[in-house]
């Protein structure tokens, strides 16, 4: 690699990984993460993370059970009785989402058994802030009165109404529904790729987020359909297998470690990035939006 | 096409193309683009109009020269000098930016010709806001003071400084550089592909915007070097080509028209999508960001 783009690499990715100076209160990236103690990193728990196995590779989902309960319970029944194996990835739009799951879903004749699933649950918009440990940033957020972070995924908060829910960011899984509030199940899901949708927070239900191999739903062709369709069959992405990381032997799972969104580390990580200290950012910001906060996740050390 | 995505579709997609109620202050985005004026589209300018053509498709870049006019200058000298015809995108970041031109432009011994264009440029990260027809957006913004459009370009704009910039949003495109502020000269171009990375305003000049097929760059294969980088000569994307649309003989240029961002389509499109007045929306959000509002562009008439 020459000289020229490795700069403007630093340079443009100064964002994601800012050389920084000494002063401890200004690292960057790489350092905060490198001297972060053990207890800021948790590990995923098997019980609540799916395995999407693409012939690219695996996407890694957590849910989120705090803010879905039934759509969370209704896809681990899903994926122990592997719903999605053989199904495929039948929408990429631009800047919007990767959708996924039985395309004949509602073809009476060619629809998929649900198995134990359910076949009907409530809307999962919101739920009561109460009870949440939801660290709030500072930052102004033009869709919701406060925004934050609650056990690593972004959320938004009302404090007048007494409500919380899950910000539609980049990489973020929701559950694809119809007119009806409480016309999903879990079964057909879809992840943000593009600029974030937040006029759909509180209109849909949000289910976790992708962790791990998201560039694999973000790179897909998108399709040549209105709305990202692809009409032919065999341009749609095979999903190979859903697995529930608990369901799979724990030799073969992956030791997936994410920053915890209530560790100090993660709060110098925030304000690093909020106000840039390298040579590259002439201007901090001085602000930074809830989708712009990386939600760093690595494999745990042996 | 089956029933359910379909419905899926619209449901997630009221976002994109919303069905709309009879009122006209609630149209939806089809009725409003159908039934805008002539008068309210407006004829890309092939003098600052770039043909960026690969394997996949041509991209279709308009400059900004009101924002970055010596910039703007040498891109097109260097479009007209042929230079990026044989070089490569060598860099696709996910959740960032798809980078491109002379991957060995800082290796004296590899650099390509840069031919008549100017070897140094001031930075244009800023201009004074006199003399803009700035069409401000009444909703709220974390990065800037003032938010809204110039022309065609998302911008932000500072009264008290008295001034304004291009912003960060989905396929706008920008000048890499080096840690030195006037280390660009349009040589190396980024495309954004992701959240947008509204932290690098103010801070690297843009110099234009992707109007049409930026999902030929967001769908390419990440880099597997940090940041994006395609360490093998073999995994970056060949660029055929690069013209000013004015270098093109008129019978095979794209005859492309972008909506008037001072138009009241314009203005009613973005109202529509501030608060979703469809089936699928039950609590519109009563606010836009900046980078989720479209800028339509279509192929005129004949």
């Amino acid at each position: 690699m020459t000289l020229r783009p490795v700069l403007l690499a630093c340079a443009l990715c100064a964002a994601f990984a800012a050389p920084a100076p000494a002063q401890a209160q200004t690292r960057g990236l790489q350092e905060i993460l490198a001297d972060a103690p053990a207890s800021a990193w948790r590990d995923l728990d098997p019980e609540r993370t799916l395995y999407m196995d693409l012939e690219a590779g695996r996407v890694v989902i957590e849910l989120a059970p705090a803010f879905a309960p039934a759509h969370a319970r209704n896809i681990a029944t899903l994926a122990r009785g592997h719903f999605w194996d053989g199904t495929s990835i039948y929408r990429v739009q631009d800047n919007f989402v990767a959708q996924f799951g039985d395309v004949d879903g509602e073809d009476p004749e060619k629809a998929k058994d649900l198995g134990r699933a359910a076949r009907k649950l409530p809307a999962e918009f919101e739920r009561e802030a109460a009870g949440l440990d939801f660290h709030r940033l500072p930052d102004a957020d033009g869709w919701a009165p406060e925004v934050g972070f609650v056990d690593g995924f972004p959320a938004g908060r009302d404090p007048h109404e007494g409500k919380a829910w899950l910000a539609h960011c980049y990489a973020m899984v929701g559950a694809g529904r119809n007119a009806e509030p409480d016309s999903s199940i879990g079964a057909e899901l879809y992840a943000v790729i593009g600029q974030s949708p937040r006029q759909l927070d509180r209109n849909i239900t949000l289910v976790g987020r992708v962790v791990k191999g998201i560039e694999l739903l973000s790179s897909l062709p998108r399709g040549p359909e209105p709305m990202g369709f692809y009409e032919d069959p065999a341009q749609r992405t095979p999903i190979f297998s859903v697995r529930l990381a608990s369901e799979v032997p724990a030799g073969e799972r992956l030791r997936l470690q994410a920053l915890r969104t209530d560790s100090a580390a993660f709060a110098e990580l925030v304000e690093a990035r909020r106000n840039r200290r390298d040579d590259f950012y002439k201007r901090p910001a001085g602000h930074i939006d809830l989708c712009n906060v990386m939600l760093p996740v690595r494999v745990a050390a042996d």
